[in-house]
């Protein structure tokens, strides 16, 4: 039996009862309020929790990028949408997922866009369908769901050309700066509202609109009306972070994914434990940051996956060195914390740490390692 | 012939001519300071960066991780410093890359690390050579010069236990924050400072200490005397990045390393430029934010590695979405950047950056792709 206590650190250890359960209340969301759910498969890359997450395995899936699409298309998904504005250079690599048959839909926000793929669709002889991305909030790319340009834009996929519009997709992304739950519900409130206006509008200018797609981990808690949607995308919610449990979208025993690390000394008279997981293993996101509670590079809990009794945070990371120390810098026995020691560092966010490490490294609820899976990294 | 117009984005660039500039010049360096370079592998991670760096293709080396120590060792490099604070459960590692030939020496700073080498080699018959890692500023592990414990620390190597004290080693890190040149200067002083000092010490106890071991880029560059130092180690001055640009380490025409991306979008009312390189290819490092000169994600250049004249900086960054904007906010001729357009991104850091991407496609101050470099990553 292998246990965490025989890893090599930094490992990235991801605790599947915690995913379970994490998978199965957002399912049982999407369910209540009616929608499919179409999980972003960017946060795990991982065939072994997709295939957990998937409600069948055809999909439907989120991916953000084609080497992502090609993955998961090879263990046999095809319903999947590539949820970053196309670039036309990319048409071919599209094509050739779904000429293996998989439906891989683009999206996109811009006439030159529209036209690049209508054109790659009558040269190849191909078919591609698209979706018009819309902005609910400001935070990046779309179109605004009132935009005078909207009609134009999706008219750019030619009716002929191969280029079909598949409907329309926005993510709420300023939810991420949310201050409580009910700016949460707002937020979502607003991407409903403004992803289906845009459908509307499509409509009422004869246009097809099969899927009203939204979704972000934050407004799809909170969230709690998507009349008119026809699907709820979300990623983080798999494994969740000290990101989403200072929104308060999680509880801390909610947090599946951590990173093992081993404590290789001290500096006693600086309250400072020094670990082998510094920001390669945890990523630079300092994501917290900007919330009430800073958590530095990641919250210290013993192998067990329990949070330390001196609440201990990294305060501070080179490339392969972590630095611990109390949040509050008020001293605490460095003699708990020996050379040797393992703990366990939640990190920031889920989806750039676990980028950061070739295999997951699976327990439940213990420090039996039950299974390694593997994930995919690059474009 | 490939060109970087045919590369699917993003995709990191590798500049060779300044590449070799960077070598040569640090090369020059260490020789006219009368050390060796011991070139630190942790930024490349890749041995056709690191043939061309290392003075032999034996060694000197430096490595951040037991997995490059086994991957430059399968490549025939033997001497090798693994430089970050051994924890005793990777001794057996050590060991077997030791048992191929190599000799891969660690480093420690307290005498339970001390006792666990030694321990381990009588255990299992073998010899590891080991260096006393000192703090000369403060920032991170070591022990000071001065420190009582640094005799009994060091004598923690049992004789005849097949542990060896190979000397110290020491990483003025601190110089990262520095001002000026002139405080770098100082810096680097105190770095050969502190370290011939406990060199002094251990062999006045009667201790052997044949390597003395300094080195960052930043004092590396603006160092001037390391009288009683055997070795200098440095590793982001082969690739160089905009945070060493805004120490004054480097100039533009150094930059080895850039990410290549492809707009996808606009936002017009806001002067944003859409493109998929988000910080997943950028890495999250905001390092530059620290500096007077905030270089946002990272600084904008043409397909040729030319800065474009708007003075463009990613603002912001989604994990594969970035936004470009100018400095200053002002409004720029958006047309200038059409859907399609490839831009090359200099990045705040170039070991996070890098760390991101499977492969360098190398050009010589052109666009045409003279060669994949593949890279590892992991532990």
């Amino acid at each position: 039996m292998t246990t965490l206590k025989d890893l090599q650190t930094p490992a990235l250890i991801l605790d599947a009862g915690r995913l379970d359960r994490n998978l199965e209340r957002m399912a049982a969301k999407a369910r209540s309020l009616g929608v499919a759910l179409r999980p972003h498969l960017k946060t795990s890359k991982c065939w072994d929790v997709a295939r957990r997450q998937l409600t069948t395995p055809q999909g439907p899936a989120t991916v953000s990028t084609l080497k992502e699409a090609e993955y998961f298309a090879s263990h046999g998904v095809k319903d999947m949408i590539y949820a970053v504005g196309i670039a036309p250079a990319k048409l071919a690599r599209v094509a050739a997922v779904n000429a293996q048959g998989a439906d891989l839909k683009v999206i996109f926000d811009n006439e030159a866009a529209g036209r690049a793929i209508s054109d790659f669709c009558e040269r190849q002889g191909v078919r591609i369908r698209a979706l018009l991305e819309i902005d609910c909030d400001g935070h990046r790319s779309g179109l605004r769901p009132e935009s005078p340009e909207l009609i134009e834009v999706a008219k750019s996929l030619r009716p002929g050309s191969g280029a079909e519009l598949a409907g329309v997709l926005t993510h709420a992304g300023g939810s991420y700066n949310a201050t409580s739950p009910e700016d949460i519900r707002r937020r979502a409130h607003e991407e409903r509202d403004g992803v289906v206006r845009a459908a509307e509008r499509l409509r009422a200018a004869g246009l097809p609109c099969p899927i009203v797609s939204v979704g972000s981990t934050p407004t799809a808690t909170f969230g709690d009306n998507l009349e008119g949607v026809t699907e709820l995308r979300c990623g983080v919610y798999a494994f969740f972070d000290l990101f989403m449990l200072g929104l308060g979208v999680c509880r801390q025993s909610d947090l599946a994914l951590s990173v093992l690390v081993t404590v290789i000394g001290h500096q006693k008279e600086k309250n400072w434990v020094i670990t082998d997981g510094g920001w390669m293993a945890l990523s630079r996101d300092r994501g917290t940051a900007s919330q009430k509670l800073d958590q530095g590079y990641g919250l210290v809990a013993d192998i067990s996956g329990e949070p330390v009794p001196e609440d201990l945070i990294v305060v501070s990371a080179n490339q392969e060195h972590g630095i611990i120390s109390s949040r509050d810098g008020s001293a605490f026995d460095l003699e708990r914390y020996p050379v040797g020691t393992m703990l366990r560092i939640f990190p920031n966010h889920a989806c750039p740490t676990a980028a950061q490490h070739p295999q997951y490294y699976v327990v439940d609820d213990g420090t039996e390692v039950r299974a390694v899976w593997p994930r995919i990294y690059g474009w």
